[in-house]
């Protein structure tokens, strides 16, 4: 029943704050990895917001984190993500569900980049349930009191959260 | 960057109840098909639900339907999800994500599927907005009523519900 | 600033089950009668339901709980409800929203009837809170072991389901 | 059936930010002006955000795209709603409905208004499903990476948002 | 700070179908047992519903898995839950919540309770994000097909689920 | 059947802003007192917030409003609740439930505290249906433009929104 010509590869893309990635990212990166053929995650440069992290710092953690997936890119962008997507030759997004409020927002975003380009497809993947309670702001808000995050982020970005708040901590 | 060897086919399922087929769905089976290999389109043998069209109705219309979309298959299953999936080499379940309602269904749906065999991924894509409104149900309402349907659903199955509810009304 | 013609007489439907009228619905008919020339309360004879009370039965206690309000016309349909609203000269359908799980279905519902006709338009109209917990399925799950329900209902309703529920355990 | 004496002219009030107008927002005014003697749609002056567009602004919008609404006026407040409308002699609110999350806050905002004056009620309208992904938020996201808005608003705001872009990114 | 008299004993119900019981039930059981001095897990025995298991049955399967818990009561009723609790002395109900769907219901249920019995309040708890995904819908549909539900279920419940496929498909 | 040892006493903290206490926070206090043998309300000093009312300011107002509660203890913390819980030896946290928005992040909030400290355990109640439109931020909104508040707070807290937006107004 395969006998139609091979199709070109299948490009994806991740995109995110990533302000820093969680142990539900990652899951979410080795899963989504597996059906791609090539995947890239792409940290938003949003100047108007506020990060504890900078852009290149994300970056840095998010490749110590992937680098033992091949065929996983890091990159980050500060356009219209299906202009983004274009440089890419990407037609896929994927992004995580984990409740109903990340739903309604998420189901806009993918409207709209549907209505910017017909081309683009956004694929939704759910939330491992272990980590349906975790995002970014909860794992500053544990660390920001010295609270254990081990289970909640991969072993760099524990040291990374560490030396961050050390470092805001002494100003 | 993509040098890594060429991954085997993407073989996805599209499982439902298509009682029957809607612009909804279709504009979903279009969609997918554009992004998998191959898409099954799976009718599920739920013998404890009372449908209006029987199974083969169901697969008729189905093949009707796609009969311009080369890489989309249409069967029927009666057994668990995932070991029907086996059956198909497929590892990728599609979805169509319209209502929070949908969502928490589909998510456990999903969940329980990954438990049950951790190959499984499943991929919601959501539906179009202008077809945010539809369902099987809703059409049969209307039908029920002579009530216009040809913007909801394809013309054979407006044809297909017309019969029916001639039929129906007879008895 | 309201020198344009006088627009023809508003006329609303509150469509419904009814089965039975709750302190809900007739806060709702109260509120919806001040603002519509009329309002027809209109009870939806849906043969595929089984109710606690019969179409006549419904109308008849509907019909006692607003005889005070004398822009306010009881009736009941088995069509389409824009049809029906038709044969009412009728461009405004009046609904109650409780809670999430109603807002979708009722979304749904609003959606398909404007596309159905143009000329028909929804207005919600919040419940009001102290009765957000209410509805006719608590009602009678209470009524059925002799609980409380006079808060929850009007007096002839009251009365109602006590026969109804006498009349029923003698069988 | 429609002996009763004829009421006083409707007047309704459409409150919002309309930080720009947008294409959902105008499909509501022409919807709300056909069943509304009177439409108020009325910008809310809060000082506390930091919009796009001033106030004088977004009125003068306002009353380009519904310049062809006889029965439509534009204005803005700065006080509670209920007082505002007393002097407009207005007893309808009408407001959009999109997704579930507008839906909790809508009711809130519902309720405290009909507490702090029993006879403001608000009707509440769906939004056309087409504009369902569609808020002031995303067009001015995409208007800002230059992005086509020209759906997403009438012509005159997509001129502005270009000139108001033009401006910001010259500081 | 604690020198106010001792309270009396605090009974709770958790009440529920149990059709049969999982391993998120039985989690929250644990749980709830530990906050409470006496825990009664009360078997509803609604008789329109269609169960798998006799109300006996459930009795008997929920005992051997709480049979190491000495302050849980198994027990069963058939009557409005506010008059049950009067008499067993208790004036908290217990409840998981999972999801969006359940939290409506359950605060409808809630509100009704608290208005048939000022004195009774519920408490709900969180269910655990591993099980947010299990139901006993969810486990019966597994293991109608001899699906692994080792994980969802206990094992005395796990043997419960084989013997009674194995005799519904002898017949 | 309540042999067991007699267990330690119950305490619960209630954390939240409280910025000001309304009359659904006063009512959730009195419903929770009558079930534990001590509840420590709990004001959270989040330095990154801009409150209307300083910390101390809301310790006040929340002791005045509680005077008659003997078993109700006013406090401020600012740190991870859990390590705050462990210095008032509580292991139940109290939390209200109004709508699906709070629900979600509250369900987050208490996996996450569970998951620091399996000690701990979220108890949520309901908030009375005739509070759940309201909110500090409601009170707060109305009472800047000199409205009717009286209903939703106690009167100690409607003379301190006068003074605090009087002060406010002459700066």
């Amino acid at each position: 029943m395969n006998e139609q010509p091979i199709k070109p590869l299948k490009i994806a893309v991740y995109p995110g704050s990533f302000d820093p990635v969680t142990m539900g990212h990652l899951d979410l990166i080795h899963r989504a990895a597996k059906h791609f053929d090539h995947l890239v995650v792409a940290v938003l440069n949003n100047t108007s917001k506020n990060p504890l992290f900078s852009v290149e710092e994300r970056l840095v953690l998010l490749r110590q984190v992937t680098a033992d997936l091949p065929n996983v890119e890091i990159d980050s962008f500060r356009d219209l993500l299906v202009n983004y997507m274009k440089t890419k030759q990407a037609h896929i997004i994927v992004r995580g569900l984990r409740a109903v409020s990340d739903f309604e927002y998420e189901l806009q975003l993918a409207s709209t980049n549907h209505k910017l380009s017909e081309e683009v497809e956004t694929f939704f993947m759910m939330t491992n349930p272990k980590y349906s309670y975790l995002s970014s702001s909860i794992v500053k808000e544990i660390a920001k009191f010295n609270g254990p995050v081990h289970e909640l982020v991969p072993p760099q970005v524990e040291e990374a959260l560490k030396a961050k708040y050390a470092e805001l901590n002494q100003e």
